[in-house]
């Protein structure tokens, strides 16, 4: 066979394999969104036999054989080579894990979960507790299959953040350890910013129509997405060409919503950034979860929670809500958004003290990975490391050990990307001020094409071409540099705390 | 193997073609309902994939040697037998159509079905008119590859209405060419009835309500299904616990929304009737087309349009309508619901002259696949029919031959089962009056669940184990029969019309 037929060949079964799964998400966002309950049980086996289908595509020996054939060939375009590199690798890391222990993996997954829902019932860590420590027995497992140079966690990480390892993870950490705290504690100190207008009653139907127009302005393509309800809001795609997002509504706090909207709206224009040419192979895929999320929380933060921002959006949120903010101005807004105050519940922490919550998980799943921390004594390891890092101290398990699902779901190495997510944030949005000296001024007119466009050509259309690390250099010329968001952070608070640093 | 090793297999592959299939489904709702517009390209690819996907089990060698096996095998139940049977005639016919085509056609399908939607949207045949032409030498291609004795129809209309031949169909139309056309000129001759009172304003979401509280006094369960918009009115299952309808609405006439719900809520009830243990298989499947429009049919016109029905919801109607019906009683209702009049477009016919609408459609689909018509011409002969068999030409496209969804998704023999469905109802419903002489009585005070299980037990539990024509046998104790219809028409018009037959 040529080189062309062989990679002809190949990107039809990849592609394949992606139009099973991009079916599969829609019957996700499906059941969350718009079905039946009755619908639930035949959903579940629909479901099982997509995944079935298109990882018996992913695991035959014909793909197998022609990615070691494409392997060896030297005349393959660059893109060509890179996704054949990219999908060899994951063939390769694939291959390391019997079948046997990916069944049971998922069969304890299942158990894991069922016991945590009901553990979160009860409000009581001791239900979960005999699961999870089955969990994290066979993910020490799992990290001798897969294999590691420094450190076990190194082999999980690798799942979410392809390049990332723990030492350079200590090393982001300790950065968090040492210089949050001092900035914290000048933030306690200070007179507290008040919240309250985002508090009023702010209806439904003009909340949605203002998140639809903030997600517009983003650059969101309503053509090729759309957002609805759910419980809990995500970003799914089925196609570059449609990427859907959804979001929760709280008549009482308007917050919850345009936070969700603005968040999920930078995941959204990632996935349809990513060039649909590269459908179903790795250079139309996301780089990695902290790259994903550097996406959101650049939109979220850098943009949404910035004074530029407000100033421009202001007015348009006052036209829609003349009387809850009759006496407001855009700084209340501004300075709402910005409210340090350390909490329990990870999901709802501003994006200051945001990063000890991860810290936490972080210190905690390397001991639990290496055998130095049993899950008998998660508990307490969590609730004392609370209250060392925020001064707050669960007063159940819901709020504090069982808030969140990744464990559960044997999601060890993936709280991390979430704090790379910021980080990256920071630092990409210091590279398009720098690039685009205007920016500021086209923000405050509300104008997002040429960052949009920026976002796009240094980051979207790569996909999976670099490791996030050195995607982060080729964007910014350098590694990753914790002051980026240090710098960030110490600017945005000396102004709304009224504070030096 | 054990006999019953076997036929677990043999559940076990048709279960998962049937989860293919139900999430393909899903994917279809979702075009037509929720779907961004850019996302028609690589939904139109998912859906090949997950036919084609499908397909492949349906077709694979295993289950022709697990159903060779069976067939061979005296020791299965009674259903169980049903099923391998059902299923082996359908592997019989499935074999004779390569995977390629089977995917071709499913893109074709897509392609066929934007162009339709743009060609309606400009009102413009024309642009239909060239995928329409690639899809008839398809179908003509597809009756070359099925085979067929008499006539290359009846090679189509088996994949609706098996066992239905053009030759009974020429004989069924042919009753409809000499008897109905008396029937309409006596009515015509009569005083017209007034249907204002439909045609005031009606505003959407008193509409959506009250069309719900209809769905849900016929029975259909609202936590195994849904309604939702969209262009076209349709019935969609995914499995027995999820069974959804659509509908559409005009606020300038209430009729609209009235007549789909409840002729989409009849087909969605057999739908739900359908046992869940059989999902997937032949006794979980509706039997034909045309029994399940009986099912639309006999709830919209036997008892939607009867004077029973809304001698008990015109008042709840009033209650939602008091303005609108203020001067307005039962039999107002009742005789706008069965106004006679020749008209353009299909789905809005009253009960009688529809079958004119068919009439047209079923010659001009057999000369398309005879090749004695050509696509070029289909407009002119469809304007032409109008004029001969109701006097009228349609105006524009969209009022004619761009009317109707179901030539740009390939169903060529799909429009006879409307009309057999009308018959069969009018038959079935004879027998249920027949065997419940309390019926009009429970009917009238809103009480379904006799009908309802009326038609569970006789009709919805089998499934596919009659063809259409025994099972008319097993329901009513002889075959179909045309005077049935005939003398329900004539019976309500002589009420509606003050005239005698």
């Amino acid at each position: 066979m040529t080189t062309q037929e062989l990679y002809a060949e190949y990107v039809s079964m990849m592609q394949k394999a992606a139009d099973l799964n991009g079916a599969a998400a829609l019957l996700s966002w499906d059941q969350e969104t718009y079905m039946p309950s009755k619908g639930a049980g035949f959903r579940a086996r629909q479901l099982a036999t997509l995944a079935g289908q298109a990882h018996e595509i992913l695991t035959s020996p014909r793909l197998s054989d022609v990615m070691e054939a494409l392997h060896e060939r030297k005349d393959l375009q660059p893109d060509e080579m890179a996704n054949v590199a990219r999908s060899y690798e994951d063939y390769q890391k694939h291959k390391k894990l019997p079948g046997a222990f990916v069944e049971s993996l998922s069969m304890l997954t299942s158990e894991c979960f069922t016991a945590w829902m009901e553990a979160r019932k009860e409000n009581d860590y001791g239900i979960f507790a005999p699961s999870l420590t089955r969990m994290i027995a066979m993910k020490r497992e799992q990290t001798k299959l897969l294999g590691y140079e420094a450190h076990p966690y190194d082999a999980l990480l690798d799942e979410y953040e392809p390049g990332a390892t723990t030492a350079m993870l200590d090393n982001v950490f300790d950065g968090i350890r040492t210089d949050l705290p001092p900035i914290l504690e000048r933030i306690r100190n200070a007179q507290q910013v008040d919240d309250a207008v985002f508090l009023k009653h702010y209806p439904k139907e003009q909340q949605w129509e203002f998140s639809v127009a903030i997600l517009k302005a983003m650059g969101y393509d309503m053509e090729a997405g759309r957002q609805d309800y759910s419980e809990h809001p995500f970003t799914i795609s089925f196609s570059p060409d449609d990427v859907r997002v959804t979001t929760r509504v709280d008549e009482d706090n308007y917050a919850s919503l345009l936070w969700s909207t603005i968040h999920e709206g930078g995941h959204a224009l990632y996935e349809q950034g990513l060039l649909p040419k590269n459908y179903g192979l790795p250079l139309g895929a996301a780089a990695s979860l902290g790259i994903h999320e550097s996406q959101s929380r650049l939109w979220e933060n850098c943009i949404g929670r910035s004074s530029t921002f407000w100033q421009q959006f202001f007015p348009r949120l006052k036209n829609t809500f003349p009387q809850q903010l009759a006496h407001a101005g855009w700084q209340d807004i501004w300075k709402a958004c910005n409210k340090v105050i350390p909490s329990l519940i990870r999901t709802e922490a501003d994006e200051l003290t945001y990063h000890f919550h991860v810290l936490i998980r972080y210190e905690l799943e390397k001991q639990l990975i290496e055998g130095s921390l049993d899950a008998s004594d998660l508990k307490e390891a969590w609730n004392s490391a609370y209250e060392h890092y925020l001064g707050i101290r669960p007063a159940n398990d819901r709020t504090g050990i069982l808030q969140d699902i990744h464990w559960s779901h044997g999601s060890f190495g993936y709280f991390p990307t979430y704090t790379l997510g910021s980080f990256y944030a920071a630092q990409f949005y210091a590279g398009a001020q720098k690039a685009m000296p205007e920016l500021e001024h086209e923000i405050a007119a509300g104008n997002f094409t040429n960052l949009l466009q920026w976002l796009r050509n240094h980051i979207h259309i790569h996909g999976r071409r670099y490791y996030s690390d050195e995607l982060c250099e080729v964007v910014t010329g350098e590694k990753l540099n914790v002051n980026y968001f240090l710098n960030y952070v110490k600017q945005k608070y000396a102004r709304i705390y009224d504070v030096t640093f």
